[in-house]
């Protein structure tokens, strides 16, 4: 009865439920407080003070019909200047109104690129391991998403696999920059070679390539790394922005697309862009906090939070003997199972309530992935369990 | 380089902005005041100040991690819950929680639905004139969207033409009551029929068709008529209900859909639009506005306001000589042109600064629509080019 598309959906679905009921009954047999789940990519940390003064002050000065009225598909004028002078400042760009579509957060913003860009059986790159729903965001308009293998011991992006596998099918390649699951910035170096390699393949194809940079962790950084701003480095290059992180506004669902001068033909794509926000039926990306992000640009959630998880977690973890890069960005951390088969693992460590994800999701098996976006307690209290599973498996700090 | 799909609706858009540059041209010539632009669904009467305080207050008190923060793709469970009770108490229904999933508004909920269930060359039926967007839906997920032909006298469906574009391919039905762009509401009996005729052929072809009901102007009724709640004449319905009209919410993006028990294979329909939800990248309705709409349930903009620009716009118009339904609800007016041809009646129009939009944009020549969510200034200022149009084609009245 529902499509076929869906059928194979539907089905999985109920793994992921069955993962969610598991986790439940383990709350209550040994109380919610037991179980650590390290599961969900949820932020935990409040939105910044002026979120609210902001959301509150235009509800009770501003006439209602113009902060929840209908605006231009693209989002308000005077927000979409406030980004692009906010991105302006911060990176050295040379952005405009036209520059910026407001959307229903970074997945919608990633869907609307994508459906403006895609003809059925054209293929889109991205880099193991990736955020599962890139999958089905682009086969949403029948593309094909291929992934370029990992390289397990840094986790940057495999260039000379990238290479030989771009064809004169490929329309598109997704990077994610503080990554999701690695927590891996992809360094000035490799946003550069990329760019390099995509030209050159441009060219020889004869093809237009764009580089769709999924952004949602951008602000969140613990160590001095620069998070290269792509646009600076490849001219058909689309942004997709996400205040979810940054602001703590996951539920509000509010981003931005950045769509370039440098695209070719942007009037065009914009103009696609935005008439593809209207028919998935998302319309304008919601009113009211759009007027707030614009207040709040320069604003960001308390990070240093997420910054004495990530050491306390990644410390102990290596001292226990487990084997992961030290996350530079995002909430996760990626480590290896001491087999290749990290579903073991996951399920021994169900044993002692410790709820992680297995790295296969990523299209990355012998990994799993933990989200560090707890509470302080969750992690501390996690530790011996960690240290009871590395003996276990008899490993041992290096 | 944008897709074929998109190539059309970019185009298109070009004439679009085109009239959208031509309403600001006149406005720099003869000042914003002196044109009438009856163009916009866009609604001009405030929210209601419930709507104000419960955003502030929920804004002051709860938990900012709890009020910006993700859900369940279907919505806060205890925002379902009162959904289904509201509706349980006006409508005499049956609905729980697990009936109703939170959108980004209707035009969303209508994409989630119709992913989750048309396969490619599926048939959506509607009826003309009909909500122009509808097409692009159905579309989206390579569906063939079919208009019945309108009854010009009543608007009312015409069944007899539905029973017989009926097929095998037929997968769903879309109505919409009270009607953009004829402000009609369908009669109980009407969709009694309907319900008939759907059984009917779903017994006879042995297939499911389902009835998709968008109701964003369900609450913007001008007379003691009643819109039937569709659920309770078809087992196979799907309401898509949106705050946008009821609230003057129109930009904050917030509506729900209805799958009731009744429909076949309920749980896995439910799941489909919820994974849907989260695919097409909207993930959840906008936090916020889900725990504000749950708290004014029972609330409604004033639409005396739009009552009594119908009344005074319809009463014009008619004593002028031209034709029209009285409309019952929304706040559109569809009136009969002069000629076949209503974009010359659009052109004329223009000449006395008043702008309408053709019939043929929903289907159905030889009338325009006129939007009366405008300042009851712009209805009084604009009769006197509306007299003077209908002297010039010698309309009396009757």
């Amino acid at each position: 009865m529902i499509s076929e598309k869906m059928k194979g959906l539907v089905n999985n679905n109920s793994v992921i439920r069955e993962m969610f009921e598991e986790g439940k009954r383990m709350a209550q047999e040994v109380g919610a407080e037991n179980v650590y789940d390290f599961s969900l990519g949820n932020p935990n940390v409040p939105a910044p003070e002026k979120v609210k003064e902001t959301a509150i002050r235009l509800l009770q000065e501003e006439d209602p019909v113009a902060i929840h009225g209908y605006m231009s598909n693209a989002g308000y004028p005077e927000v979409r200047r406030k980004v692009a002078e906010s991105l302006n400042r911060r990176f050295g760009t040379s952005f405009h109104e036209d520059n910026i579509m407001m959307t229903v957060g970074a997945a919608s913003g990633l869907n609307c690129a994508l459906k403006a860009l895609l003809n059925p059986g054209d293929e889109v790159l991205t880099f193991a391991p990736y955020f599962v729903e890139y999958k089905n965001y682009v086969t949403n308009y029948d593309g094909v998403l291929k992934a370029v293998e990992p390289d397990t011991e840094t986790f940057q992006p495999n260039l000379d696999a990238f290479r030989a596998m771009i064809t004169e099918k490929t329309k598109a390649v997704i990077i994610n920059t503080p990554n999701n699951p690695t927590g891996v910035i992809y360094s000035e170096q490799v946003i550069r070679s990329m760019a390099d390699i995509m030209r050159e393949k441009q060219e020889e194809l004869g093809s237009e390539i764009f580089l769709i940079s999924d952004e949602p962790y951008r602000e969140l950084v613990y160590t001095d790394a620069v998070v290269p701003y792509v646009t600076k480095y490849y001219d058909n290059t689309i942004v997709c922005y996400s205040f979810s992180k940054t602001l703590s506004l996951p539920g509000e669902r509010i981003g931005y697309l950045v769509v370039p001068d440098q695209v070719s033909n942007q009037e065009e794509l914009f103009t696609a862009v935005t008439i593809a926000n209207r028919i998935i039926g998302c319309v304008n990306a919601p009113s009211l906090f759009q007027k707030v992000v614009a207040e709040c640009l320069e604003e960001k959630a308390d990070i240093a939070f997420y910054g004495k998880n990530r050491d306390t977690i990644y410390n102990a973890l290596t001292e226990y003997g487990f084997t992961c890069i030290k996350p530079e960005g995002a909430f996760y951390l990626f480590f290896k199972t001491p087999m290749a088969n990290e579903k073991e693992f996951v399920a021994e460590a169900k044993k002692e309530h410790i709820l992680v994800v297995p790295g296969s999701s990523f299209c990355c098996g012998g990994f799993v992935r933990l989200s560090y976006c707890v509470s302080y307690e969750t992690i501390v209290n996690s530790l011996p369990g960690f240290k009871r599973l590395a003996e276990h498996y008899g490993l041992k700090a290096e």
